[in-house]
């Protein structure tokens, strides 16, 4: 479900998109904005986002990407995520602060429904069991892969698990985030993340104001 | 469901019960009786039993025990069940060699049943959805918690979160392992586990006999 009324006007807002596609850019842009605004911002990110929360994620981002069979990742990512929901998320909203994170469930059900079709409707039954909740607003930030990955080697960070899944994949998550958009229409809005960084986040901050009113 | 006709004649047994009620001292003892078949059991246990599993272990009993809600456990649970499962049962029993072990989903059932009774349903939804298994036989250690505390107490393992629940919970865990066996007759054996090893021993053997014919 959607949640209806936020307590204080608080909204919570997911980035989404691939790899370089500068969700964490836009993220910390859009938190500067909100507080410029008068607002509080909380930025937050998963795999992760609490401490429990940091714990999994390093099983999942750490040594051979093939430690994990998809089901057992999808149980490690919402375990991730129910811990990230209890001890930061919801805390933040209830006391009036917008939660801006980078990734949320939809990264799940796109990367995990990337590798193989049928588990969409795992990822949809787990999380509709123990996390319920959507953001009020996602931003999908949708361009090529092939610049994205030219953005992304600047930036090496150790956590190869995400970034080494080359170019096909990287296509097949695109066009998962893309139909995604469609699919949840209300919350979603596909943003053209190929452009200079102010030019994003002027479209970031319109999708916002509009949500805000 | 329950597995019928296992490859090869191979048996899944799971022994479960409150701490100090002697699963381990009857898995060793089971293992050397099939064994002395000339069968080739399969020790193992839970939270565990794989490599990755052993890591989520870990995150469940070392530190705090308060730090992961009774949901985020369940998920963590059932992560390293699916894992002990693909990694380490499914291929013995395909091998054709039996598999021994200490809990199974039964222990996640009970245990996070008798922390807040409406969890049952969360535990049995997740179950059906990824682990789908269930042992051909259940020994279910039944005893005294006051006598196992005393046992217990002689071996102190470090991994202190599921020996200082208190005398009560271990109660409330007893009277769930005793409906579990009522609700589940044909896999589940009750057995009095408040005698000596081999009177134990003896019934456990009995029971598997009653599988292999
Ligand atoms: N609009 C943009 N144009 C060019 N480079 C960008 C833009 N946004 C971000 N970058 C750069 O691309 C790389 C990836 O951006 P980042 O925000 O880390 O993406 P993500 O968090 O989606 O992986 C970084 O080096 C960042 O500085
Ligand atoms: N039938 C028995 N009578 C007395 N002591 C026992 C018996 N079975 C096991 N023990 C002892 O009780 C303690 C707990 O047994 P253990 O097999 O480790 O139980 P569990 O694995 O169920 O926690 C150990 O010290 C063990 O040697
Ligand atoms: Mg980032
Ligand atoms: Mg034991």
């Amino acid at each position: 479900m959607s949640r209806t009324g936020p307590a204080g006007g608080a909204l919570f807002i997911s980035l989404e998109g691939i790899d370089g596609s500068g969700k964490s850019t836009q993220a910390q842009r859009l938190a500067a904005h909100l507080a410029h605004l008068g607002r509080d911002p909380l930025r937050t990110r998963e795999p992760g986002g609490a401490p429990g929360a940091e714990e999994i994620r390093r099983l999942l981002v750490e040594g051979d990407p093939d430690r994990w069979s998809p089901e057992t990742e999808i149980l490690l990512f919402t375990a991730a995520r129910r811990d990230h929901l209890e001890r930061t998320i919801r805390p933040a909203l209830a006391a009036g602060r917008d939660v801006i994170t980078d990734r949320f469930a939809d990264s799940t059900r796109i990367y995990q429904g990337a590798t193989r079709g049928d588990l969409r409707g795992l990822v949809d039954d787990i999380h509709a069991r123990v996390i319920g909740i959507e953001p009020d607003l996602t931003l999908i930030l949708d361009m090529d892969p092939e610049v994205a990955l030219t953005r992304g080697l600047a930036r090496r960070s150790g956590e190869d698990r995400f970034e080494d899944f080359g170019l096909a994949f990287q296509h097949r998550l695109r066009e998962g985030f893309r139909a995604l958009a469609g699919e949840y229409p209300d919350r979603c809005v596909l943003i053209d993340a190929g452009r200079d960084a102010d030019a994003i986040a002027t479209d970031i901050e319109a999708a916002v104001a509009r949500r805000l009113r």
